[in-house]
Protein backbone atom coordinates (compact mmCIF):
# COMPACT_ATOMS: atom_id res chain seq x y z
CA UNK A 1 0.00 0.00 0.00
CA UNK A 2 1.25 3.58 -1.13
CA UNK A 3 -0.54 6.33 1.23
CA UNK A 4 -1.96 8.96 -1.10
CA UNK A 5 -2.25 6.31 -4.28
CA UNK A 6 -6.01 6.43 -5.52
CA UNK A 7 -6.06 2.72 -6.80
CA UNK A 8 -4.17 1.27 -3.40
CA UNK A 9 -8.06 3.14 -1.80
CA UNK A 10 -10.27 0.34 -1.83
CA UNK A 11 -13.12 2.01 -1.08
CA UNK A 12 -16.03 3.67 -3.30
CA UNK A 13 -15.08 6.28 -5.78
CA UNK A 14 -17.06 8.84 -7.72
CA UNK A 15 -15.25 7.67 -11.05
CA UNK A 16 -15.39 3.93 -10.64
CA UNK A 17 -17.73 0.54 -9.33
CA UNK A 18 -15.61 -2.30 -8.64
CA UNK A 19 -17.02 -5.42 -10.14
CA UNK A 20 -15.28 -8.45 -9.19
CA UNK A 21 -11.98 -9.00 -7.51
CA UNK A 22 -9.58 -12.07 -6.35
CA UNK A 23 -6.19 -12.57 -4.09
CA UNK A 24 -4.06 -10.69 -6.49
CA UNK A 25 -6.12 -8.09 -8.64
CA UNK A 26 -9.00 -6.16 -8.43
CA UNK A 27 -11.56 -5.38 -11.76
CA UNK A 28 -13.16 -2.28 -11.93
CA UNK A 29 -16.06 -0.82 -14.02
CA UNK A 30 -15.02 3.10 -14.73
CA UNK A 31 -18.43 5.50 -14.78
CA UNK A 32 -18.51 6.96 -18.31
CA UNK A 33 -21.78 6.89 -19.50
CA UNK A 34 -21.62 9.19 -21.89
CA UNK A 35 -18.58 8.04 -23.98
CA UNK A 36 -16.63 4.67 -22.79
CA UNK A 37 -19.43 2.94 -20.80
CA UNK A 38 -17.57 -0.41 -21.25
CA UNK A 39 -14.13 0.51 -20.05
CA UNK A 40 -12.76 -1.75 -17.25
CA UNK A 41 -9.67 -1.33 -15.21
CA UNK A 42 -7.57 -4.44 -14.09
CA UNK A 43 -5.71 -3.48 -11.00
CA UNK A 44 -3.14 -5.27 -9.08
CA UNK A 45 -4.00 -5.34 -6.34
CA UNK A 46 0.12 -4.55 -4.68
CA UNK A 47 1.45 -1.41 -5.61
CA UNK A 48 4.21 -1.93 -8.15
CA UNK A 49 4.51 0.50 -11.30
CA UNK A 50 5.55 -2.35 -13.80
CA UNK A 51 4.29 -5.12 -15.62
CA UNK A 52 7.97 -6.32 -14.99
CA UNK A 53 7.79 -5.71 -11.20
CA UNK A 54 5.74 -9.10 -11.29
CA UNK A 55 6.78 -12.78 -11.65
CA UNK A 56 6.27 -14.51 -14.72
CA UNK A 57 3.44 -16.67 -12.65
CA UNK A 58 1.81 -13.59 -11.72
CA UNK A 59 1.70 -11.56 -15.63
CA UNK A 60 -0.13 -14.63 -16.52
CA UNK A 61 -2.77 -14.07 -13.87
CA UNK A 62 -2.76 -10.71 -14.85
CA UNK A 63 -2.99 -10.77 -18.28
CA UNK A 64 -5.94 -13.80 -18.35
CA UNK A 65 -7.73 -11.48 -16.46
CA UNK A 66 -7.37 -8.85 -19.09
CA UNK A 67 -8.10 -11.00 -22.15
CA UNK A 68 -11.12 -12.54 -19.72
CA UNK A 69 -12.73 -9.34 -19.49
CA UNK A 70 -11.98 -8.89 -23.28
CA UNK A 71 -14.04 -11.62 -24.14
CA UNK A 72 -16.43 -10.86 -21.86
CA UNK A 73 -16.60 -7.43 -23.78
CA UNK A 74 -16.26 -9.31 -27.29
CA UNK A 75 -19.16 -11.46 -26.50
CA UNK A 76 -21.74 -9.22 -25.17
CA UNK A 77 -21.33 -6.10 -27.09
CA UNK A 78 -19.97 -6.82 -30.43
CA UNK A 79 -16.96 -3.55 -30.19
CA UNK A 80 -15.39 -2.93 -33.40
CA UNK A 81 -11.91 -3.37 -31.45
CA UNK A 82 -10.99 -3.49 -27.91
CA UNK A 83 -8.07 -1.21 -27.05
CA UNK A 84 -5.68 -2.40 -24.06
CA UNK A 85 -2.95 -0.77 -22.13
CA UNK A 86 -1.29 -0.15 -18.94
CA UNK A 87 0.36 3.40 -19.30
CA UNK A 88 0.46 4.97 -15.26
CA UNK A 89 2.03 7.72 -16.08
CA UNK A 90 -0.17 9.85 -13.62
CA UNK A 91 -1.05 7.22 -11.40
CA UNK A 92 2.45 4.67 -11.35
CA UNK A 93 0.30 1.78 -9.78
CA UNK A 94 0.32 -1.32 -12.41
CA UNK A 95 -3.32 -0.97 -14.39
CA UNK A 96 -4.85 -2.31 -17.55
CA UNK A 97 -7.14 -0.52 -19.52
CA UNK A 98 -9.82 -2.62 -21.12
CA UNK A 99 -12.11 -0.66 -23.10
CA UNK A 100 -14.67 -1.43 -26.00
CA UNK A 101 -14.37 0.96 -28.73
CA UNK A 102 -17.05 1.80 -31.70
CA UNK A 103 -16.62 3.26 -34.50
CA UNK A 104 -19.79 5.74 -34.08
CA UNK A 105 -17.40 6.35 -30.15
CA UNK A 106 -16.64 10.00 -29.51
CA UNK A 107 -12.87 9.43 -30.52
CA UNK A 108 -12.48 6.39 -32.54
CA UNK A 109 -10.03 5.29 -34.81
CA UNK A 110 -8.20 7.63 -32.19
CA UNK A 111 -7.09 6.04 -28.96
CA UNK A 112 -10.00 7.64 -26.11
CA UNK A 113 -6.33 9.73 -24.66
CA UNK A 114 -6.27 11.17 -28.67
CA UNK A 115 -8.38 14.09 -30.13
CA UNK A 116 -12.04 13.78 -29.91
CA UNK A 117 -13.79 12.54 -33.40
CA UNK A 118 -17.25 13.42 -32.80
CA UNK A 119 -19.74 14.36 -30.41
CA UNK A 120 -22.34 11.43 -30.73
CA UNK A 121 -26.17 12.21 -30.90
CA UNK A 122 -27.02 9.78 -27.48
CA UNK A 123 -24.95 8.79 -24.69
CA UNK A 124 -22.95 5.90 -25.31
CA UNK A 125 -24.19 3.49 -22.53
CA UNK A 126 -27.46 3.60 -24.42
CA UNK A 127 -26.20 2.31 -27.67
CA UNK A 128 -24.66 -0.77 -26.32
CA UNK A 129 -26.16 -3.89 -27.10
CA UNK A 130 -26.43 -5.01 -22.77
CA UNK A 131 -26.94 -3.63 -20.27
CA UNK A 132 -23.66 -2.92 -18.44
CA UNK A 133 -24.97 -4.54 -15.20
CA UNK A 134 -24.98 -8.07 -17.30
CA UNK A 135 -21.51 -7.61 -18.83
CA UNK A 136 -20.43 -7.04 -15.39
CA UNK A 137 -21.94 -10.36 -14.06
CA UNK A 138 -20.07 -11.79 -17.07
CA UNK A 139 -16.82 -10.54 -15.82
CA UNK A 140 -17.34 -11.81 -12.04
CA UNK A 141 -17.99 -15.56 -13.41
CA UNK A 142 -15.50 -14.96 -15.54
CA UNK A 143 -12.91 -13.94 -12.82
CA UNK A 144 -14.33 -16.86 -10.42
CA UNK A 145 -13.25 -19.24 -13.38
CA UNK A 146 -9.40 -18.08 -14.11
CA UNK A 147 -7.51 -20.36 -11.95
CA UNK A 148 -9.10 -23.53 -13.76
CA UNK A 149 -7.67 -21.80 -16.89
CA UNK A 150 -4.45 -20.82 -15.52
CA UNK A 151 -3.79 -24.40 -14.47
CA UNK A 152 -5.13 -25.58 -17.94
CA UNK A 153 -2.02 -23.49 -18.99
CA UNK A 154 0.64 -24.68 -17.07
CA UNK B 1 -1.45 -12.61 -44.48
CA UNK B 2 -4.01 -10.16 -45.94
CA UNK B 3 -3.53 -8.14 -48.69
CA UNK B 4 -2.90 -4.46 -47.68
CA UNK B 5 -1.78 -4.26 -44.10
CA UNK B 6 1.02 -2.90 -43.53
CA UNK B 7 2.08 -5.30 -40.87
CA UNK B 8 1.78 -8.44 -42.56
CA UNK B 9 4.20 -6.84 -45.15
CA UNK B 10 7.53 -7.70 -43.74
CA UNK B 11 9.62 -5.61 -46.44
CA UNK B 12 11.74 -2.84 -45.73
CA UNK B 13 9.88 -0.06 -44.19
CA UNK B 14 11.06 3.95 -43.71
CA UNK B 15 9.11 3.89 -40.14
CA UNK B 16 10.65 1.07 -38.35
CA UNK B 17 13.84 -1.55 -38.35
CA UNK B 18 13.18 -5.19 -37.73
CA UNK B 19 15.00 -6.02 -34.52
CA UNK B 20 14.66 -9.76 -34.16
CA UNK B 21 11.67 -12.41 -34.82
CA UNK B 22 10.68 -16.20 -34.11
CA UNK B 23 8.29 -18.27 -35.84
CA UNK B 24 5.23 -16.53 -34.07
CA UNK B 25 6.49 -12.92 -34.16
CA UNK B 26 8.50 -9.82 -34.89
CA UNK B 27 10.00 -7.18 -32.99
CA UNK B 28 10.41 -3.73 -34.49
CA UNK B 29 11.70 -0.53 -33.55
CA UNK B 30 9.79 2.46 -34.36
CA UNK B 31 12.30 5.39 -36.07
CA UNK B 32 11.28 8.38 -33.58
CA UNK B 33 14.62 9.46 -33.07
CA UNK B 34 13.16 13.00 -32.39
CA UNK B 35 10.37 12.02 -29.91
CA UNK B 36 10.22 8.60 -28.65
CA UNK B 37 13.73 6.66 -29.84
CA UNK B 38 12.71 4.02 -27.41
CA UNK B 39 9.52 2.59 -29.27
CA UNK B 40 9.49 -1.33 -30.17
CA UNK B 41 6.38 -2.79 -31.59
CA UNK B 42 5.81 -6.78 -31.18
CA UNK B 43 3.72 -8.05 -33.86
CA UNK B 44 1.99 -11.10 -34.10
CA UNK B 45 2.72 -12.80 -36.97
CA UNK B 46 -0.52 -14.04 -38.22
CA UNK B 47 -3.16 -11.43 -39.17
CA UNK B 48 -5.47 -11.40 -36.22
CA UNK B 49 -6.94 -8.38 -34.85
CA UNK B 50 -7.35 -9.24 -30.90
CA UNK B 51 -5.40 -10.50 -27.95
CA UNK B 52 -8.31 -12.95 -27.71
CA UNK B 53 -8.03 -14.11 -31.17
CA UNK B 54 -4.78 -15.81 -29.79
CA UNK B 55 -5.05 -19.27 -27.37
CA UNK B 56 -3.52 -18.73 -23.80
CA UNK B 57 -0.05 -20.34 -24.65
CA UNK B 58 0.32 -17.66 -27.73
CA UNK B 59 -0.89 -14.50 -25.33
CA UNK B 60 2.04 -16.13 -22.98
CA UNK B 61 4.77 -15.99 -25.62
CA UNK B 62 3.55 -12.79 -26.93
CA UNK B 63 3.26 -11.38 -23.53
CA UNK B 64 6.60 -12.56 -21.82
CA UNK B 65 8.36 -11.04 -25.24
CA UNK B 66 6.68 -7.67 -24.41
CA UNK B 67 7.95 -7.95 -20.76
CA UNK B 68 11.28 -9.00 -22.02
CA UNK B 69 11.51 -5.57 -24.14
CA UNK B 70 10.00 -4.05 -21.25
CA UNK B 71 12.94 -5.19 -19.32
CA UNK B 72 15.69 -4.35 -21.23
CA UNK B 73 14.09 -1.02 -21.72
CA UNK B 74 14.35 -0.52 -17.91
CA UNK B 75 17.63 -2.20 -17.52
CA UNK B 76 19.19 -0.23 -20.15
CA UNK B 77 17.70 3.08 -20.33
CA UNK B 78 15.86 3.74 -17.13
CA UNK B 79 12.89 5.43 -17.97
CA UNK B 80 10.73 6.84 -15.57
CA UNK B 81 7.71 4.82 -16.04
CA UNK B 82 7.16 2.03 -20.00
CA UNK B 83 4.01 2.16 -21.68
CA UNK B 84 2.41 -0.97 -23.23
CA UNK B 85 -0.51 -1.27 -25.57
CA UNK B 86 -2.38 -3.27 -28.01
CA UNK B 87 -4.93 -0.85 -29.94
CA UNK B 88 -4.96 -1.82 -33.81
CA UNK B 89 -7.98 1.04 -34.22
CA UNK B 90 -6.13 1.89 -37.51
CA UNK B 91 -4.18 -1.28 -38.07
CA UNK B 92 -5.95 -4.45 -36.68
CA UNK B 93 -3.43 -6.16 -37.19
CA UNK B 94 -2.07 -7.72 -32.94
CA UNK B 95 0.58 -5.09 -32.25
CA UNK B 96 2.22 -4.04 -28.80
CA UNK B 97 3.55 -0.73 -28.06
CA UNK B 98 6.15 -0.86 -25.66
CA UNK B 99 7.63 2.64 -24.98
CA UNK B 100 10.37 3.78 -23.20
CA UNK B 101 8.62 7.41 -21.23
CA UNK B 102 11.27 9.73 -19.94
CA UNK B 103 9.59 13.21 -17.29
CA UNK B 104 11.30 15.48 -20.12
CA UNK B 105 9.86 13.51 -23.33
CA UNK B 106 7.88 15.86 -25.79
CA UNK B 107 4.47 14.92 -24.05
CA UNK B 108 5.01 13.24 -21.03
CA UNK B 109 2.90 12.52 -18.71
CA UNK B 110 0.09 11.87 -21.57
CA UNK B 111 0.27 9.03 -23.77
CA UNK B 112 1.72 10.00 -26.33
CA UNK B 113 -1.41 9.95 -28.64
CA UNK B 114 -2.47 12.74 -26.34
CA UNK B 115 -1.73 16.20 -26.62
CA UNK B 116 1.91 17.66 -26.72
CA UNK B 117 3.66 19.13 -23.94
CA UNK B 118 6.76 20.27 -24.74
CA UNK B 119 9.72 20.57 -27.64
CA UNK B 120 12.91 19.17 -25.37
CA UNK B 121 15.61 21.15 -26.74
CA UNK B 122 17.91 18.18 -28.44
CA UNK B 123 16.18 15.34 -29.73
CA UNK B 124 15.11 12.72 -27.77
CA UNK B 125 17.59 9.64 -28.96
CA UNK B 126 20.64 12.04 -27.99
CA UNK B 127 19.13 12.06 -24.35
CA UNK B 128 19.58 8.31 -24.07
CA UNK B 129 21.68 6.32 -21.90
CA UNK B 130 22.86 3.65 -24.28
CA UNK B 131 22.94 3.61 -28.08
CA UNK B 132 20.01 2.29 -29.54
CA UNK B 133 21.81 -0.12 -31.62
CA UNK B 134 22.88 -1.60 -28.15
CA UNK B 135 19.87 -1.71 -27.08
CA UNK B 136 18.29 -3.55 -30.37
CA UNK B 137 21.21 -6.07 -29.55
CA UNK B 138 19.56 -7.21 -25.86
CA UNK B 139 16.06 -7.22 -27.46
CA UNK B 140 17.52 -9.87 -29.65
CA UNK B 141 19.11 -11.75 -27.37
CA UNK B 142 15.87 -11.54 -24.67
CA UNK B 143 14.17 -13.11 -27.91
CA UNK B 144 16.43 -15.82 -28.15
CA UNK B 145 15.92 -16.82 -24.93
CA UNK B 146 12.30 -16.37 -24.36
CA UNK B 147 11.23 -20.31 -24.86
CA UNK B 148 13.53 -21.83 -22.10
CA UNK B 149 12.02 -18.92 -20.07
CA UNK B 150 8.53 -19.90 -21.13
CA UNK B 151 9.26 -23.39 -20.10
CA UNK B 152 10.09 -22.10 -16.91
CA UNK B 153 6.75 -20.92 -16.04
CA UNK B 154 4.86 -24.40 -17.32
Amino acid sequence: MSAGCELCATGPSPAWTEVASDERLRILRVLDAPDFPAFYRVVWRAHVAEFTDLSSAERLHCMEAVAGVEQVLREMLAPIKVNLASLGNVVPHLHWHVIARFADDSHFPQPIWGVRQRDPALPAVERLAQPMRMVDQSVQAMLAGLPARLVRIA
